[in-house]
């Protein structure tokens, strides 16, 4: 029977493919005593085998649909199942003990775990315990006969249906046979809606119970607009979005038209698209869509796919490379966001009971001025080939910044002195994403060359919800009257000092909030690179005197989040050009 | 030699005494081989006797000076000092290892502490962890022959010197003989710090080195107005402060005359001093110190203090006995503010990365109805008895309120259809502290009856800067033009609407705060009652009118924390009247 889910429209597009479960699988047992133990150690040995051959295809696969780093993981599993330490112990313990070879395995596998997660100061030593998990579900899957899900070997055509979806679990995915995927938590600006955007492949998170209505191999329709999961579709239901599917592939075809097109309203506006990058490789992808600047390049990559600190030498090739691909167009470097979520293996930070609100960003950078000075030296050495953009991240006081602009001119002038080449008029801003700092925008703007909204973080702060927990996820309202009054006074403020104001947050990509930052007069919308032709589609449209009745109803009559969603969609229904 | 050191002067008043050091006691052994194991044992059973001895003379004076349930911490020591699974175990490791008391111990110690804290589904038995820990460091200090701190055994005046005070060192001072105390770490804000004000004993914190410049017995004189600590005084510095001591205490006497007296400012006008309680028990304090009203009652404490969730008639007798204790003067009763730093033994609250940015206060009593319902309900009975104001804490949204608001509602419903009387005209306010609710501050006016400025969380939020962090405390800004601007938004927003605002965190007692405050109109300032008379002064000699001219500067033209203070310093210091 044909069943509809609704859910978060988290990625573009139509998908109708059979249903591939990625579900944890039932694994339990009972303990047993054996009495045969040579046959059990037989059992053993023959699950250990079957997984050893399982990962050997599954490397192979990986290797060839994702790159040589991403297949590596796989041989850490298969050096734990060659391991005499590891599956030794579990032999020895069906010998001496008399137990089931799944009871054995678990003991062992549980007292490794524990071992590695112990080791609370060598980072490296402590994910070794995921290594271990992951390679004893395999063994007690064959074991118990149940069959685990690989999505690595998947070949043919799916809709992969999970409960949530890890970055690993991402990475092993092939954009060829992986059609789109849906999930029962997450919401827009989760890790796995971010990657499906940048997969440009159709998703919908949060429908909250779609692991338990769907089962394996049933047909799926995905529609990635709407947010609806339709499941074992009728012929009409499937003719019905087949239609839909080629009318949004119709509608993508006129957007790529827009690829070399400057962004214009329909009263004749100008308005910059860039793109968000988070390393030199995604360049590829900003010029394929037609970028009019990097917004937002997040320099953290740099320092958290690396074992040490990178280099100066390392990051002016970076920056450097950025920068030339880009031919002159502005590139907006952020520096170095860590601390929050992100922690680098080789720089300790302190244990924090709210990291959203400790030692990051900035607030590192200004006490760690070794690291600092090291990427602000790169980052001028690459302005001299061409038009770069330096930015802090979380400046929340006046200080904070010009401490940071005082040692940047430090460095300018030591370069100087050495005689090496750097853009002297180098643009320096802030991120706008500390709501004291959002507050005293008119300040600010009299000291800055720019700001960039980071609205993840603003809504965050400003609602004291942290946007990864679930209990409060109700309270990320980006359309919260609140929010909007503090963007629009950034906006103003900075406009009333001639500064240029950007947003880099998901926000900036947002359909419904596009047409507010019109009305508001944000000069840069930095986003993904799969999105800017859509919104620059929109955006050729709208009519930007039309929308600032929308602003003022926006930020001065609605009452809340909803109110606002509800208006904006209305209003554009009936304002398009 | 005299040697000063500056800190934050956390608790006003002068003291002279011979410091006291609670500092940890350097407990280091080496491991050794020991040939008569009989005489080993021996040791270890001395230093058992001395250590129970001790706990029995530390319990009987806990019990006289602190009560009997702040004594029976110590049972809890001497039952594990009786228990042979702990002591036996030890004395069986001296005799088959041949090793030394204090290594058995040691391992022995380790191995029940691991043991305790690995039960992470108990607290109370994770919680047997720091007991094993405490006694172990008794008898160990007794086999090593070193002088533990025992801040309950103090029999003469003393300055304590400590590194940081926790509540437990706190609970244990007398304040007999504890005349002062300085610490090395810690802001006004700590909990150590509102102790001290509470007990009414100067006190200064975050002076650094304060541990490593005095050596015990040192005389030490602590002036907690200018967080001044003179280490081995000169006859004419002891001269000196002595007079500052006299000048103090003659300006506490005149306070003592405004016991009685409404708050009056020179240019005549009327504001509420009012008092920020935990239990009904502060209500002594509330009265000796002449609070115009209570302007917070933290009913967590009622949750906090239980074994198990307080039932409706426990919180009627406690709301009921702090309205009939203040005859009529408005109690403001804040709803549960659990989650965040606080935790209820019987309600276990999801882990959470960010704490202070999830699943607290006012998030949890819309979740989990069934808890608000009942304290709701008590509330509403007590109303009949005084003049009590309902406020609802964390509030960031419009629609929280109107939920909370339609529960209350209710609630009344409910209470009429029984016949239970209420006060039907209850004022219904909330807690101003999340930063999107104070920038609507002009649209939750139209909808509450008042607000209450919590500036501990306001700070905290909209710095994005957790206030109990010491590595981003430099953010903690009250003054901040940010915080200011807030601040004074949500005054006029109320006025507007003809409602009353307070102020009920940590600034609503700050002498630099209080100026800008009567600037801006604030009607109610809610403080520790031991802060009140000393305001109460203050205001005696400013002109509010005077004072909005300051208000403008430091809103409008100050770009800095500091900026704020020495503005507002020298201010007051010209214009007192």
């Amino acid at each position: 029977m044909t069943k509809t889910l609704k859910g978060i429209a988290a990625s573009d597009g139509f998908a109708t493919a059979p249903a591939y479960l990625l579900v944890e699988p039932n694994l339990s047992f009972k303990k047993t005593s054996v009495s045969d133990v040579a046959a059990e150690v037989q059992r053993l040995q023959a699950a250990i085998k079957k997984s050893d051959d399982e990962l050997t295809t599954i490397r192979d696969i990986a290797k060839n649909s994702l790159g040589e780093e991403e297949a590596q993981v796989f041989d850490a599993h298969k050096m734990i199942l060659a391991d005499p330490e590891f599956t030794g112990e579990v032999e020895k313990q069906i010998k001496e003990n008399a137990v089931n070879a799944e009871q054995a395995l678990k003991d062992v596998a549980d007292k490794f775990i524990a071992m590695f997660e112990a080791m609370t100061d060598n980072k490296y030593m402590q994910e070794r315990a995921a290594d271990v998990r992951d390679v004893t579900k395999r063994v007690m899957s064959h074991l118990l006969g149940v069959e685990l899900p690989n999505p690595a070997l998947i070949d043919h055509e799916v809709v992969i249906v999970a409960h949530d979806l890890t970055p690993s679990d991402t990475a092993q995915l092939n954009k060829k046979y992986v059609k789109a995927f849906v999930t029962d938590v997450g919401g827009r600006t989760a890790h796995s809606a971010i990657m499906a955007r940048s997969l440009e492949i159709p998703a919908i998170v949060g429908t909250d119970t779609v692991t338990t209505d769907i089962k394996a191999n049933d047909t799926v329709i995905i529609d990635g607009v709407d947010g609806d999961v339709v499941i074992n579709p009728s012929d009409d239901d499937i003719q019905h979005y087949k239609q839909l599917a080629q009318d949004y592939a119709a509608e993508k075809a006129e957007w790529a038209k827009l690829k070399d097109a400057a962004t214009i309203t329909a009263d004749g506006k100008h308005f910059d698209i860039a793109a968000n990058i988070g390393t030199p490789k995604d360049l590829t992808g900003v010029i394929a869509n037609g970028a009019e600047a990097i917004g937002l390049y997040r320099t953290e990559f740099l320092y958290m796919d690396s074992a040490e600190l990178p280099t100066e030498e390392d990051q002016f090739e970076a920056y450097k490379e950025v920068l030339e691909g880009m031919a002159g167009k502005p590139v907006v470097v952020r520096t170095m966001d860590i601390g929050g979520d992100k922690h680098l293996p080789y720089l300790p930070l302190p244990e924090e009971m709210n990291p959203f609100l400790g030692y990051r960003a900035i607030r590192i950078s200004l006490d760690r001025q070794d690291i600092f000075r090291t990427q602000l030296r790169a980052l001028l050495r690459a302005s001299a080939f061409g038009q770069l953009r330096i930015m802090f991240p979380m400046i929340g006081t006046l200080q904070e910044f010009r401490k940071a602009k005082a040692i940047l001119l430090e460095e300018m002038d030591k370069l100087k002195a050495e005689g090496v080449d750097y853009d002297a008029n180098v643009q320096v801003g802030i991120m706008m994403e500390v709501p004291a700092a959002a507050v005293l925008a008119d300040q600010f703007a009299k000291e800055v060359d720019f700001f960039s909204i980071g609205t993840n973080d603003l809504i965050q702060y400003t609602m004291a919800a942290d946007r990864g927990n679930d209990r409060v996820s109700y309270l990320y309202q980006p359309y919260n009257p609140s929010i909007l009054r503090l963007i629009k006074y950034v906006i103003d403020s900075a406009h009333k000092e001639g500064k240029w104001v950007g947003m880099c947050g998901e926000a900036a990509g947002d359909p419904v909030m596009t047409p507010l930052l019109m009305g508001m007069g944000l000069d840069e919308y930095s986003m993904s690179a799969t999105s800017i032709l859509k919104v620059r589609s929109l955006m050729k449209h709208l009519n930007t005197e039309e929308l600032k009745s929308l602003v003022d109803q926006a930020v001065n009559v609605s009452l809340t989040n909803d109110d606002n969603k509800k208006l904006v969609s209305e209003f554009v229904e009936a304002h398009k050009h």
